[in-house]
């Protein structure tokens, strides 16, 4: 998720076992659905869909599939119709003379087509190789079964003969799958949009929400598939607006708060197996997240108890934060505990970073009221410490933009004091106004977490004309290159943008990019 | 085995199960065993070793793997000290952050060490890539136990980390080896020889029967794991000189002759596994060897009983070979179900057949003789007809050598001849004196199957010394380039040369080689 690794393996946490209980009590039912292909599916170039590539149905028929026999270096793609998240399964045997050798067998799952285009030796980037999804298999006896015990995500699955000997061919039958998910569609009725753009971007991101909703809210099905508090803050907003699951949120806020450092900070990650394990990486606004989706969670199902319950939580976090702050109310950054913002490290974080503490201060400050916190008070003027700091020291005024590091002005610093709600509606208005004569087109950013807070700033400036607009061009453009599912990372300037320098190990449906369905629910319709 | 692959799949067979219910009733027991690594080894140049290549002790201590962490590209190769057939199992763990990524391992199994610088993606020979001992395995979660169902053949395991993460390091610990083997050492004595070079081949011979005897006489434990006929003929006579295991050979035999095709004749090789199926490639003198290995199985231990349910197999194989010779006594080749002799087609075999013709007639008409064969006349005519057509047209005493085809003078003519017997025992020394006067140093022959046959003629030909020289001349430089069993294919001439172009797919341990065993017991001890 973040392009730095930290290492702190000197960090030692707590394991409050209390919180994990509950943590445990409420972990979801996973439903499964057994799919099949919907064809084979061969791949063919297309300049409109993304990287080039789009899979087409091939004259090969799927119901002819056990006449066919494969041999050496032929592939197999099996086209599953949409975005899967599941578990493998398909009958081998052979045709011709006696099996004079083993099958060998590698099988690629693919989110998007030009997944299996590449080939993995090529990939030398700094993510794991281990993430791309492939496997070799060799089976010394035919007929079998292969099951594949790891769970995919992907649309396409290509088996490629890597040999069987000169005497005979391999033939497949039954392929399925059995997908998972903790999101249950029994329950839930979708809306219904009249416009046909805005309804495809909605299921889209409906489709994206679910195939991540698991154990936990995870990241992303295909990488990285543990739960992060920035994302999961997000996918709590989107899951209010449709499945309404409140115990995956619960579940996923027990986690964070049972497993803190010692001095009480929160990780911006957790893993759940083998066993519960705090991750070892710290971003600023990501533990203070904690308590805006202890505070969205409350405005969704208000639950007074919970909130008692996890509030030293929650206080720990601001009050470890403010110590960030100077006796002006302004934010010092610590590279040890960076702002995230966004993946893009070529921009000044100072100013986005004040704002969040803003935004996320003034939830606290709610929850603390409704447990009538004793010190409230000293929140209270922190709060108008740190904003009056931004308002007086960071604003240009002759600008009607927000600055930041030396005289920088940035999107993500507009952006984030609008959400911060720090300048009146109008000023709001006005800045997103610049921002949209100065700063659009959008050029930098490459992730759907910063449009989402872009999107937002835009509706809550009141512009939302201009935020259907983008809406439209960035998430209904990956739908126009093919997208079945929201993806971790798109620049709409160059689509094939990949941050890790080969669509193998992007991950093509990522929680984060899933908000539409919040922001189309509620924005353009309540 | 065959550099031709012959696909017959329109031949019937018949499944004989009376004979084969005593093929399963003579399944030997596979004896286990636990074996450890020796050391951690390193590749390094030596010219004077297979393909310049040698592994010697690693400066990293076996006793201290636990205590090693494993990141993206490391190597760690277990060396076991010898050559082992069987199932590797070892424990992983990791050290460093929590696993933010798979582990993906790649596991490689080498008989030699060159095999470990060999690039699977490199070869692209005829035989079936699937033969390549490497796997490719995911973690998702650690600690876990690797063990891999399948059976390798191999003294070094490598483990390569295709990737953890940049943030952890693999851990291993506990590597083991579960041997298997059909051949029973607690009951048998090795020799002892006083000739140290004489001694290391005749263990190295040992070991490689050894790790040949499975469920049946397997052509080689790495690939190819079937039963051969001419391979079990060899096997056969080192078993009857070793571990004698009687019940093996019948079981053997009770396979080819209980699926023979509809008219009779005996497939080159059958399958065991998913169960019992004869092979579509049909060899001359392989099916001809059923008779000799019966023969020879009844000279090592008599049994009439067993001669006689087996003797209409055995004549069936001779009447259909008959059909082959014109009224001469001449050998008229058909391509269909060719001549084997040896892997190389670069010499004319007509001679060579017609020999093997005699040698097996020979002992065809001692078990025809044995079981009072009503015919046992028209098969003696046969041989003599046959055995006159060799000494009046084939011989060419001027030479002191058997022509072949067109005027042309190969070993594998005088060879053959000299074993079956044609000629007399003082002419018979004379071919083979003129064989080494004129053919010797060797070329052109790569298998420990055709060395065999020329040291054994040597024997027969009383040419002792030049047998026992030859002997340590081919399968001792074998063992002086790192051999821990005997190779399926070794020319001295040229010691890298692989009839795949590759050593990864090479069989380093094949039934075919471990002849000395037969040829030191019998030769030079009785």
């Amino acid at each position: 998720m973040a392009f730095t690794f930290q290492i702190n393996t000197d960090v030692e946490f707590i394991h409050d076992e209390n919180l994990l209980k509950k943590a445990e009590e409420n972990k979801p039912v996973i439903q499964t659905r057994k799919v099949f292909p919907v064809c084979i599916a061969e791949l063919v170039k297309d300049e409109t869909q993304l990287n080039g590539i789009t899979a087409k149905q091939s004259k090969k028929d799927l119901s002819q599939l056990p006449s066919y026999g494969w041999k050496r270096d032929d592939r197999l793609i099996l086209d599953f119709g949409d975005h899967m998240v599941g578990k493998f399964e398909i009958d081998i045997d052979q045709t011709g003379s006696p099996m004079d050798a083993p099958l060998y067998l590698r099988i690629k799952f693919a989110e998007v087509p030009s997944e299996l285009e590449a080939e993995s030796r090529d990939y030398n980037g700094w993510l794991s190789r281990s993430w791309i999804q492939e496997e070799f298999v060799h089976f010394d006896q035919l007929p079998a079964k292969l099951f594949l015990p790891r769970r995919y995500s992907f649309r396409y699955v290509e088996l490629k003969i890597i040999d069987t000997s000169p005497k005979w061919q391999a033939v497949f039958s039954n392929p399925t799958v059995t997908t998972e998910t903790s999101a249950d569609s029994s329950s839930f009725k979708p809306l219904c949009l009249k416009d046909e753009k805005l309804q495809k971007i909605y299921n889209v991101g409906i489709k994206t929400l679910a195939d991540c909703m698991q154990d936990v809210f995870e990241d992303g099905p295909k990488r990285d598939r543990r739960l992060w508090l920035g994302d999961l803050r997000l996918q709590a907003l989107a899951d209010y607006a449709s499945f309404d699951n409140t115990a995956l949120v619960k579940r996923c806020l027990y986690l964070f708060a049972g497993m803190t450092t010692k001095e009480g900070k929160i990780s911006a990650n957790v893993f759940v197996q083998p066993k519960n394990i705090p991750d070892d990486t710290f971003l600023f606004e990501y533990s203070l997240f904690f308590i805006s989706v202890l505070y969205d969670l409350h405005q969704a199902h208000p639950d007074e108890n919970l909130v008692r319950e996890l509030y030293p939580i929650a206080k720990k976090q601001i009050d470890l934060s403010l110590q960030m702050f100077d006796k002006d109310g302004k934010l010092i950054p610590d590279e040890d505990y960076p702002v995230f913002v966004d993946w893009s490290n070529e921009f000044n974080k100072d100013t986005a970073g004040q704002a969040e503490m803003i935004y996320v201060l003034k939830q606290f400050i709610f929850l603390a009221e409704t447990i009538r916190e004793a010190d409230i008070n000293f929140y209270r003027e922190k709060l108008t410490l740190i904003s009056r700091y931004a308002r007086e020291n960071l604003y240009r005024s002759e600008r009607k933009l927000f600055v930041t590091g030396n005289e920088e002005f940035n999107i993500a610093s507009q952006v984030w004091m609008v959400l911060a709600g720090v300048m009146s509606p109008e000023e709001n208005r006005e800045i997103m106004q610049t921002t949209i004569r100065e700063m659009f087109p959008i050029t930098g950013i490459a992730t759907p977490y910063m449009y989402h807070h872009i999107v937002e700033a835009l509706f809550q400036a009141g512009l939302k004309d201009d935020a259907v607009t983008l809406m439209k061009n960035y998430w209904g453009k990956m739908i126009d290159l093919g997208a079945d599912t929201f993806w971790e990372a798109f620049d709409p300037n160059q689509p094939d943008y990949s941050p890790y320098g080969s669509p193998i190990v992007n991950s093509y449906c990522h929680a984060w990019s899933c908000t539409p369905v919040y922001l189309i629910k509620k924005y353009l319709t309540e």
